[in-house]
């Protein structure tokens, strides 16, 4: 680094100005504001002791309908850009459907598995990194082998994919968050969907856990298109390939939301029966929240307008307050994100650890480091990912002032 | 049969005149009535767009909070009789808790496993019949092999269970559903539970699913206390052997209740470490609907006697139809339960089948004979399992004399 630039005792002030006002903020995760739930504050309402019935005369309150109400399957099916024979509704966790559609592959095999997953030696994941914590979670529960592969501003490194997929045959599956990735915010490209499309795998029943989390979750006017990745694979001879995953847990209500499975019909057909086992079926009632409040998607679209205009600034102020800070010194890069919840911000080789104890020092707490890499494990320890949404705007300027201190300080010693 | 007072020919003429009214009536499934769920309908106007923060202070739309909410915590872990601590909550599904609870046995092992039940040679489940078939579909997905044992009037048959846990290592579990017994309506006493907690079992890691899914559904006003199982285990020096498991489905809203496990704190340990991988948490807005209406256990309580008031006349309409019709014919014999949701129909050997055809025929639909047996087995076909709670009391009344007509019809010929 330029540090001739640098003061170090002039940093030493400000990092112990920031420890002497005891803050307590934290970044640690993409939760919605207040201010963003209250935007769906209404879908409380359109529910109540006298109007429970959906549109097609189905009590909301009982039993009965594995996917739900029509209309939500409906309304659901146009998110995920699919038909409702290819969708599966699940309760308020995305997360859950994608962890279930995992176990029921190493437990029963997919539909075209020659054997159930536990029965064979080695299961491998591609994860592109950096990524979401909670995938990887998931793969090590499940002892499922994750190979890190790197990411490109339009998607992963598709030459390293290829060939690894095509090579290696205990590599069943790949983690993607295909719009505004978590936390490096990239949009696949077209011709990157394409070629996860088209690919040789030598597994017969390799998967994609497409998680498009952040469909509609928008920083800018003019978003990124993200072609269909069930009509790339269909179009590429491998309809089986991808499942789809989607949540309203930040479009609706974090807590309360519901979430999505989209698939060919031949996989949902073969996960419906097995999820008919696990459960009767979905809260409907919830359903019909989401149904009468969004009504359709321009609903959605509209009410998304609400949520980047509560965005906008917190990641206008993480650009800000880290170029103001940082720039001149060349310490660290970090992402400009179009849309999504995160920024990731990379530091000098080796001092992400250092960087995120400093900051917590200075009372902001980050996602520990290694966070966005399969077991924790950050070979060259330089991403962090921030997280803005949560915090006042006046917080997250202040968090990241502290941040940068905390990026200068490691930097500097 | 006393065929003598049986005039074939004018049961006949009562058969065609069922079908020649094209009847409608189903008493397939254990499904609250719009009349029972019209008494929880407050619990859809006690959270709104102007009242989502729960006494605690805690913002229930967000995310956060594996368990959820304190308050819905404490009442639940009252329900259940344990410390909050010894308690899982999970979504509008107990089917799903008991689902998960086996795959993570079958994935992981439970806490005293030697290996994953999945590197096991045979797994083996206790199956008290007639049961419930949502239970057995869960261990035939699973690949658990069910072994049918028989019931008395105070729980399972307990010399017979005694003598296969203690012999067979490949027996790891029991299914119970220890009070108003689905489809059977028995309670097990306090010996039978102290038996089942205390007997010697070759499995290091046998496991109870205590399905006390009817603990608060009476049809008497001096119901059958049940002892609190995971005590008994505990006191017996098995603490781990049980997993207990309730819902407000038949209490609130069927399709939106609040579902929960509970057990010794180190099985709950181990499965919230578990659980925290395939979920963020709970839907807070639902526990605190629920907090909020039931405010505690004298409210469900309460709550309770409403739904008794309807249930009871079409348990006893069922009881004094089949008395009127079937008693002098001495051809069948059936439940007069004190709770829970079922009257159990035993036929002659061999009829059951011919039953259900012929109700259909007349216009009423019946549970498949062989669904409260393992694989849809009844190796007498005897058993029928009747539902009077959906259907309104007239149509209760209609569809058992058409189920008699059934009986008689099939006893005759």
């Amino acid at each position: 680094m330029s540090s001739s630039t640098l003061d170090l005792a002039s940093l030493q002030v400000r990092f112990d100005a920031f420890k002497a006002q005891n803050l307590n903020l934290n970044m640690t995760r993409g939760k919605p504001s207040p201010e963003q739930l209250d935007l769906a504050n209404g879908m409380l309402d359109v529910v109540s002791s006298s109007d429970f019935t959906a549109a097609d005369g189905t009590d909301a309150r009982n039993y009965g309908g594995l996917n739900g109400l029509t209309a939500a399957e409906a309304l659901f099916a146009e998110y995920m850009e699919v038909s409702p024979s290819e969708l599966i509704m699940g309760g308020n966790s995305s997360l859950a459907i994608m962890h279930d559609t995992l176990v029921r592959a190493v437990l029963f095999g997919t539909v075209d598995s020659p054997k159930p997953w536990h029965k064979e030696d080695k299961i491998s994941f591609l994860c592109p990194v950096p990524g979401y914590d909670r995938h990887f979670a998931v793969c090590e529960l499940l002892g499922i082998h994750m190979m890190p592969v790197p990411m490109n501003a339009d998607g992963p490194h598709m030459d390293t994919v290829e060939a690894l997929v095509r090579d290696d045959p205990s590599i069943r599956g790949m983690w993607c968050v295909p719009k505004y990735s978590n936390p490096g915010g990239q949009t696949y490209s077209d011709e990157v969907i394409n070629r996860l499309a088209a690919m040789p795998t030598a597994a017969a029943d390799f998967r994609i856990m497409w998680d498009n989390a952040y469909a509609v979750h928008h920083l800018v006017s003019d978003p990124p298109h993200l072609k269909n990745m069930l009509r790339a694979c269909e179009s590429a001879g491998n309809p089986e390939r991808v499942y789809m995953f989607g949540s309203t847990s930040k479009i609706s209500l974090a807590g309360a939301g519901v979430a999505m499975l989209a698939a060919s019909e031949r996989n949902i057909s073969a996960l419906r029966k097995q999820r008919a086992v696990q459960t009767i079926g979905v809260d409907k009632l919830n359903q019909l929240r989401h149904v009468r409040f969004f009504n359709d998607m321009n609903g959605i679209h509209t009410h998304m307008t609400g949520h980047a205009a509560l965005l906008k600034p917190k990641f206008e102020a993480v650009d800000a307050v880290l170029t103001r800070e940082l720039a001149e010194h060349n310490v660290a890069t970090w992402s400009k994100p179009q849309g999504g919840y995160f920024v990731s911000l990379d530091t000098r080789p080796g001092l992400a650890k250092r960087v995120v104890a400093l900051a917590e020092e200075a009372g902001v707490k980050l996602t520990p480091a290694g966070a966005t890499q399969p077991y924790g494990n950050d070979p060259e320890d330089t991403n962090i990912r921030l997280a803005p949404s949560f915090p006042s705007l006046a917080e997250v300027e202040q968090a990241m002032e502290a941040v940068a201190v905390a990026v200068l300080l490691a930097s500097s010693t």
